[in-house]
């Protein structure tokens, strides 16, 4: 539905908008008042947006002028296709792996924690302020990507940058495991991350589903009275997974990483929903009651397809009276500001991070 | 310059993408993925957005779904021309202040200081803890609109949801008198305010053009070393008058405040800098060092076409070392945060600027 309504209107759009463009500005202006003269949706024009050069670093400007990647609308008809496609995209994302363990200095330990998959990231030099505390991450990749040492880049740049030991929860994805299974996985090793240190020394952070799952399992462990860290970071988080949101729309082919929901995205959405209402706040976030969360960083672009899910999420934190802070990156894509552990914007963005947890954990 | 290139880029992103729209999603990715497939700009389709509902008060979505303001485009020729479109505007902003004063119970009083003409905005009541605050208010308008009265819809908001006691500044502008003659006319004021009340407990704040002049005020402030307020609030500053900066672009058509820099917008940045430098820090603030500045909360909106200059400051601010958050309102185009006295929305983001000013101030 949301497909067939969008390509009505961008149909109609290119008849009153398109042919002004090859006229000049004056027509094109006359063009896009006459299809906005009447209140509701907005009509623009397509767009050829420069890469950003004022502030932006020349490894960002790169990742921002990035061909889509090819995978944007893969379309897997069956277990066999989905898991062809996850384990070329796992090989492409584990292939960077041991640059970064190098880079970092860290090293990562594969360990089963209550019968879940996981990984222990530990930083040659633990900052004597970070000996008794704790990070729980979880990875991003739309429920269906990045398992096994897939995983760990995100892990690896906020033990490197920060100097906080991680565990990276493998968690189990579909085709074969839809939810609840990732949840259940990343709550399993909550319980038992909470005995390896106090909670109050411990932060849960991830990118994109990262983010969401990070906000689900503090609703979950409120729900379940279990203990909550003292802060968390949730980048960019997939906190709708429906394609509800204004930047869905107005980002959608302007973002380099993501593109549209109408590709893979949506339909990993749907595959690991599994019929499952899109908006149980255990799926979708944002829908959940957010009041007594612990303090929450996030981070995003002006070109995120999930900008919105980042503002609504911020702004709700905010109005739930949590303290909520905000970063939003110049002319980034989706995730773009933990793409590249040589640009200066991730190592910005996880120092930022790493500083706010700082603020809120407890040392002893 | 800018023009010419973004037009060429448009024709030929229709070209490409165009006639696709109606053949069907499949072809529309296949087309974006052909105009995207080489590193670079990027290349959208044309959007149709609707107005987004999810935790959008029916006041924010009013606003979200107004039809373009039919003076984006306007070109006047000539002194009398600018001054008749300002008059204009200004009559439609002032009608609103009487039932602004009636609805927020303050009052105002017109007042010259040091030779520049200035209104006082007192709240009836004002608490304890400000009585002896005092803030200084820089108008919005793109360097030519809202003079007189006009100038006063955003004093009162923050007088009213804040009780504070507000000088609001109606300072010289073009046609008449362009640079220097806002900056040393909200600088003038500056110099007598720091008297009325201690630079500790005083705040700068203002929208827009009124933003990027808090910025210059305070970076002014420091060259010549005068006290510094404890706090401000650049909201959505035009802190690079020039049309750099991501948003410029992937907003233009879609933010329905500004429209366009190619329409008054730019022709007021040119009339205004009256051929200075238009990267001169006391024109576009963004380029000045920002080192040493007080803290600041800065506000825009998704559709914001000056989303890239909020962020772009907010991130500056941060590595300067300067306190600063970001507040970003889900839809929003330029300042419709506080286009509207009943907006939920309005209140939220003038009570969260109200809250920031109560922690950064001192009291006695």
């Amino acid at each position: 539905m949301i497909r067939s309504s969008r390509l009505l209107a961008a149909a109609f759009a290119v008849v009153i908008a398109g042919p002004a463009w090859a006229q000049g500005y004056d027509a094109l202006a006359a063009a896009q008042a006459a299809a906005n003269a009447k209140p509701g949706a907005r009509s623009a024009p397509g767009h050829v947006i420069p890469v950003p050069t004022n502030e932006v670093s020349p490894q960002a400007q790169a990742l921002i002028g990035n061909p889509y990647p090819p995978t944007f609308n893969a379309d897997p008809k069956n277990a066999a296709e989905w898991h062809a496609l996850i384990d070329a995209r796992a090989a492409l994302a584990a292939k960077n792996v041991p640059a970064m363990k190098e880079k970092f200095g860290v090293s990562v330990e594969a360990k089963t924690i209550a019968g879940v998959k996981a990984f222990i990231v530990t930083p040659k030099v633990i900052p004597l302020r970070n000996r008794n505390r704790l990070l729980v991450h979880v990875h991003g990749g739309g429920y269906v990507f990045g398992p096994g040492e897939a995983a760990l880049p995100e892990a690896i740049l906020l033990a490197g940058f920060g100097g906080f030991k991680v565990i990276s929860v493998d968690y189990r994805m579909p085709p074969d495991a839809p939810y609840p299974a990732a949840m259940d996985d990343a709550m399993a090793v909550w319980k038992e991350a909470v005995k390896m240190a106090k909670p109050k020394n411990m932060a849960i952070f991830g990118t994109s589903t990262g983010g969401a799952m990070t906000l689900a399992m503090v609703l979950r462990a409120k729900a379940e009275h279990l203990p909550l860290p003292a802060a968390m970071a949730p980048g960019t988080p997939w906190s709708d997974i429906a394609a509800i949101g204004d930047t869905y729309t107005s980002n959608e082919w302007v973002d380099n990483v993501l593109v549209t929901w109408n590709g893979w995205l949506g339909k990993a959405a749907l595959l690991y929903a599994n019929g499952h209402d899109l908006k149980d706040p255990q799926i979708s976030p944002i829908y959940g009651d957010f009041a007594g969360l612990p303090p929450a960083i996030l981070t995003s672009g002006t070109r995120d397809l999930f900008l919105s899910n980042t503002v609504r999420t911020h702004r709700k934190l905010r109005r739930a009276g949590v303290e909520a802070e905000l970063n939003v990156y110049e002319g980034q894509s989706h995730a773009q500001y933990g793409a590249d552990m040589n640009s200066p914007e991730t190592k910005e963005a996880f120092t930022d991070i790493a500083r706010f947890f700082d603020k809120h954990l407890g040392v002893k």
